[in-house]
This record gives C-alpha cells, structure tokens and sequence, in this order.
C-alpha cells in the first residue's frame, strides 16, 4: 500500500494570482519528487466541466443562487469521488484550484444562501474529504480586479460588483480565521515569486505528516 | 390580481404513458379555458435542458449518486423560480411532467440516496412550492418496460435494471399511500383512454378550489 497523498486547495478572489502560484506549485512539487494530480472547480471531470460551461457562461443571466450551488456541489461531489479520492488513495498529490470554501465564499457570502445549507451539503456531497492544506490569495478587491481586467473576457461570476467580491473576501478570510491549522493566508500583493516562496514554506510540512 | 393557477404534476415509470396522457390533458385543459404552461423535468429552461443533456447522455457512465441528485435539484430550483411560479402567480395553470416526488423515486428509493436528505433539499430548492394534485400512473415494470422498448434508444436511466424499476415503484406507491390527498394513482395498464378519463376526473376539483 502507498501512503495516501496531500490534498491542497487554492482560494482567492479574481486577479489574486492563483494560476501563477498553481504553476510555480506544481513545478516544486514535481522537483520533490510528488506524484501530482492539479484540477479545478468547477470541471475535473466530463460531467464536471460541461457543469463548468453551463455556470460560467456570461450570456446566461438570471441563474437562481440556489440552482448556482446546487450545480456547483454536483460537479464537486463526482470531482471528489471520480479522481481526487482515488489519487489520494493511490499516493498521488492532489492540487485544486478552488473547493468547498469557494461556495462559502461565493455562493454563501456572495450571493446571501445560509451558510448552514452549504454546510449540509458538504456534508454528504464531499464524502467527508476535507483539505489538508488550504492557501487563500488574500487581496484588497480594487487590486484583483485591477489585474483581472487585463486578461480578456469576463465570466459570468467576474462580472459581479466590488460589494459583491467584498463579500467573498470577507468570508473567506473568516474561514481562515476559524480554521487556523488548516489555512494559510498569502498576502497576494506581494510579487508572485515572494507569493510563491510563502506556499512552498507552507506545504513543506505536509512532506512530514504521518511519514 | 388574477386568481392564482393549479399546479399538477405527472409521475410514474418507463412506458406508463405519460406522453400519452399529457398531450390528452392539455387539449382538455385548453377546451376548458385554462391558459396553460406545460413544462418536463429535468429541463424547462435552458439552464434545465443543458442539466437534462448531462444526466440522461446514455454515454455517460459513472455519475455518482450524490451528483446526479443534485444536478436534478439544479434543474428543479431553476424551473420553479424561473417559469413555474411566475405562471402561478399570473393565474396560469402548470402541468410538469415529473416533479420532486420523481428525486424521491428514482435518486431516493432507485439509487439509494436518503429520503431525509432528499426533503432537505426539497425545503429550499423548491421555494416551498407543492403540487395540487400529482397524477401517478401505476403500471407493473415488466408492462412498463415492455412498452418502452419499443421506442427506440434508451437514456441512461431508461437502462437500468428490473431491480431499480421495482425500487421506483415500490417509492411511488408509498408516497401516493401517504399523502392520499395530493396524489391519484391510476392504473396505466387500462386503455389510453380509461387512463385519459380517470386523470379528468380527478382533475375536476381542481377547477372549483378557493374558487
């Protein structure tokens, strides 16, 4: 039996430098030697990818908060059971772009659904799998959205309002306060390299755990 | 203020003649002077339909439970709000071809996910929103299944086995034994119009409640 793998998730607001990291991430992890699986959210999987399509799509107004969380936990639930559970079972790394926080921070702080109800959908639809690690890109919103403007079109959920993206990254700085052990806040206004060097310092003790 | 509508849905198995009877209700419906939204589950919007592509493509093997249950709440929430209410509410009569009693049957008694988390869904997806009245045509599986084969190719539930079809039934009847004054059954092994005529009849209190 292979030990099983980390499970690292990445969250932030638009602009905070997430695909960067992601890069740098995955280029350490393989240096170390890790087997390394990276997926996003939505999509990782068919099923989770034309969800993809169907929630971001810009021309798709008038998507009720409600059916936006639903589909969002549907393409994480086949996510989790169809490639992140079965490569950390195999001792792969896993790297996600985005997980549950996210639908804290978007569809609960964001859009007003009950933190509750996410909770009870977490609550079966992740089969109990939580991040060992989770980084947070933290960034003031004029700063995010001063560099996500510079990179083409916007989704359907980049076209929100600043108070809207205040919102999100209130909520997912309390999550982070709450959850000390397993968040680390990266002050994203930093140049990508010191954002870097400040994730491969938290990762490192996940070489340690359990070894 | 015009007076609210009706609400009625339609639920049973493969090959119960659901298509059949829709098309004879609607024409009765009409005759009497009822503006009438007739709408199918999943689907009925285009947030709907893209979720119907993805969870009946016949090529898509391996969608797990927990997801295929909330990508049907994701149509549902989205359904409700975005067409059925706003005909309610305008004094149109709404005829759905399947319904949340349908997530109990098939995702519930047929795919094994609890019925109490089926209900929590069901407390806020569905913004409180009930049928009237909901027809089920009762039929035995063999006779159901006999009667859908000869329709030409079937969708990725259409292809389940005998067992699950049993668990269907077996979740239907139940509901309709517990909440009599909701539901009728009426036994789809009788002629198109017997089946026809027995949905009438049932339909025609409907026509002077809160009148």
């Amino acid at each position: 039996m292979s030990r099983r793998g980390r499970f690292i998730t990445l969250e932030g607001g638009e602009g905070a430098g997430k695909s960067t990291l992601l890069a740098g991430l995955h280029d350490h992890l393989l240096g170390h030697g890790v087997s390394l699986l990276q997926v996003r959210e939505p999509g990782g999987t068919p099923l989770g990818e034309a969800v993809r399509s169907i929630v971001l799509d810009a021309s798709r107004a008038g998507i009720s908060a409600e059916s936006e969380l639903l589909l969002m936990f549907a393409s994480r639930a086949q996510l989790v059971r169809e490639r992140i559970e079965p490569a950390l079972a195999a001792g792969q790394w896993v790297l996600c772009d985005r997980y549950v926080d996210a639908s804290y921070a978007y569809q609960g702080g964001g859009r007003g659904q009950p933190f509750e109800r996410i909770a009870a959908l977490e609550s079966w639809a992740c089969a109990g799998l939580s991040a060992d690690l989770t980084l947070l890109l933290d960034l003031s919103v004029s700063t995010g959205r001063a560099r996500a403007a510079g990179r083409g079109a916007a989704d359907r959920i980049e076209t929100e309002t600043d108070a809207f993206f205040e919102r999100v990254r209130k909520t997912y700085r309390e999550r982070a306060d709450a959850e000390p052990q397993r968040f680390r806040m990266i002050d994203a206004s930093q140049s990508p390299d010191q954002v870097l060097q400040a994730a491969i310092a938290a990762i490192a003790p996940l070489f340690e755990i359990g070894a």
